[in-house]
């Protein structure tokens, strides 16, 4: 194992120490949790909104905390979801009297422990809603899930619900924005190459020189095919057809594309997919809104890419250019 | 070799058209070039800056086209330095009257031939200058450079003195400004892995499985030496050292920091290096006004990472905060 550390057992605090360093302007970690808040935390008179889930998968979810879209996210250990009592952490720091909306990835263990740390909030007195995203169409049901995954479309469940959010909404509806893209996102990835959590010290599962694997989720997890290795073009026909089967876009549908890097993947290639993947969209008379390409989601040092699609109304066009400001956006900015 | 292409020779072709897919309302490619620029070119009455060098180190350089950093970018072969030709016709889209900066990378192959292409330029009476950045402290002279290498700290460079140009200034106070910035920016990186250029199919050096390599280049060139691999804390107080060798920080200086990473290494460990870089600055008591994280000038899938440090005076860093709006800070927005 090749890595960039200090001592395995303590990567995520180290991570986070360096996270709440380099990005004070925006967030702070809460001492001895495993939290980061927006520096100016709580905000009276705005809903909050808590993610997070096992870490390995940077900038998500610490990247997006800030203006327009998470108020807190909270980091487990690698590919471990956080515990309650971290979650519960979260929903008190930012509760500014409006009400907390809870955005979990479809994991077994992270609904778990999100929906004990909401009753843990209630019995306080605190208002909790929550959504499960279940973006990835690769397969039902997996290693650490009942159900489909939540993977790289969770981005613009906090993009579009943060905005709601920030606009003034009340819970009802943050939480009805959110669930109206949960229903309108759909995603599926690819792999090439493994990744290696630190504590592990080998790789979560193999790949021939030769193979790839179609649908792997984000820890590794198995998809729905291995196969020799396709080209670009190949491969986007695959996840476009998976993801259109579920998504049933139309000519002259309104669409936002996320090209997601896993982690290894060079920019150069997910630009070659993005070729290829815009070429499909125009043969389908699809209209892209915003094509993002880069790291958002990603599985340690994974080589691979996943496609994600969302269908725009126009509500959820406005939220999504709405403004935000967040350490993932970080660029020259104070 | 595992990669995400359709064809190895078409690989720059396909990246350039997924670029242009992808930001259409920031870029736009020349036809019949590897050349993008700004959708909007020339930008009358102001100076232009292009820059380039071989592909494979995205999003250097198309990722800077847009406002505030660069008009063109022009794109060689993987590695590779672009024709002459190329960087013409990136000078010649550009020139809004007011001249042109070419902000070139110190190899052998990229100062030849942008001095060529200035020449040419001049020829047909557009007034041209150049600048070239050499940030990296790890050796003198390498495989494709005489002199120091040009590495991440480029993009401080671009940032900077596309705030000048953007701001009206001509185009000696453009070069002065880029010349200011390479006087007080200083880089040096370290490799745990090599990556593979897609022609070439095989790796372009050997690391063994306990092995990094401290000062690696940006292409894979030699760096100063070969070590068991060392901890985040050891290896960032070494390239700091080295680094400081150079720039000399004092007590209350402020800096910008970019911790990049190489193309394989996780956000998560670049994290806990840039936590252990903020507490070296800190012993120093030097000020940090900036601290960037992420990929900005790659090296396809090299796994490593580099540490750039910028000494600020405060009309740099005036410029360094100053608006921009490039596909690499593209984040939701129109």
């Amino acid at each position: 194992m090749k890595k960039l550390l200090n001592n395995v057992d303590q990567v995520v605090e180290d991570m986070l120490n360096g996270m709440a360093a380099a990005h004070s302007t925006y967030l702070r970690r809460l001492q001895n949790t495993t939290v980061l808040v927006r520096k100016q935390s709580p905000v009276n008179g705005k809903v909050g909104i808590v993610s997070g889930g096992g870490s390995g998968h940077e900038p998500a979810h610490g990247g997006f905390v800030g203006k327009g879209m998470l108020d807190a996210a909270v980091a487990g250990e690698v590919f471990t979801s956080p515990t309650p009592d971290q979650v519960f952490e979260a929903i008190k720091a930012v509760d500014g009297g409006k009400g907390v909306l809870l955005v979990i990835k479809n994991y077994t263990g992270d609904v778990m422990n999100f929906e004990m740390a909401a009753e843990m909030a209630e019995a306080e007195g605190i208002n909790v809603q929550q959504v499960v995203v279940n973006d990835d169409v690769a397969v039902e049901d997996s290693s650490f899930t009942s159900g489909r995954r939540g993977i790289a479309g969770t981005v613009f469940v906090h993009k579009i619900a943060g905005a709601a959010a920030e606009s003034g909404a009340d819970l009802d509806e943050v939480k009805e924005t959110a669930e109206k893209v949960i229903h309108h996102v759909k995603s599926m990835g690819m792999s090439l190459s493994p990744c290696i959590v630190p504590a592990a010290g080998t790789p979560g599962f193999e790949l021939a020189e030769n193979e790839m694997e179609i649908g792997t989720g984000i820890h590794g997890e198995p998809g729905v095919e291995r196969t020799s290795i396709l080209s670009s073009k190949e491969t986007a026909r695959l996840l476009f057809d998976k993801v259109q089967d579920d998504l049933h876009l139309q000519k002259g549908d309104r669409a936002a594309v996320l090209i997601n890097g896993l982690g290894s993947t060079p920019l150069m290639e997910q630009y070659v997919f993005t070729s290829d993947v815009k070429e499909i969209l125009d043969e389908h008379g699809i209209e892209t809104a915003d094509v993002i390409v880069g790291e958002w989601m990603t599985s340690l040092e994974m080589a691979g890419i996943s496609l994600t699609l969302l269908k725009l109304t126009p509500d959820l066009e406005e939220k999504l250019f709405a403004e935000a400001d967040t350490p993932a956006m970080k660029r020259f900015a104070k």
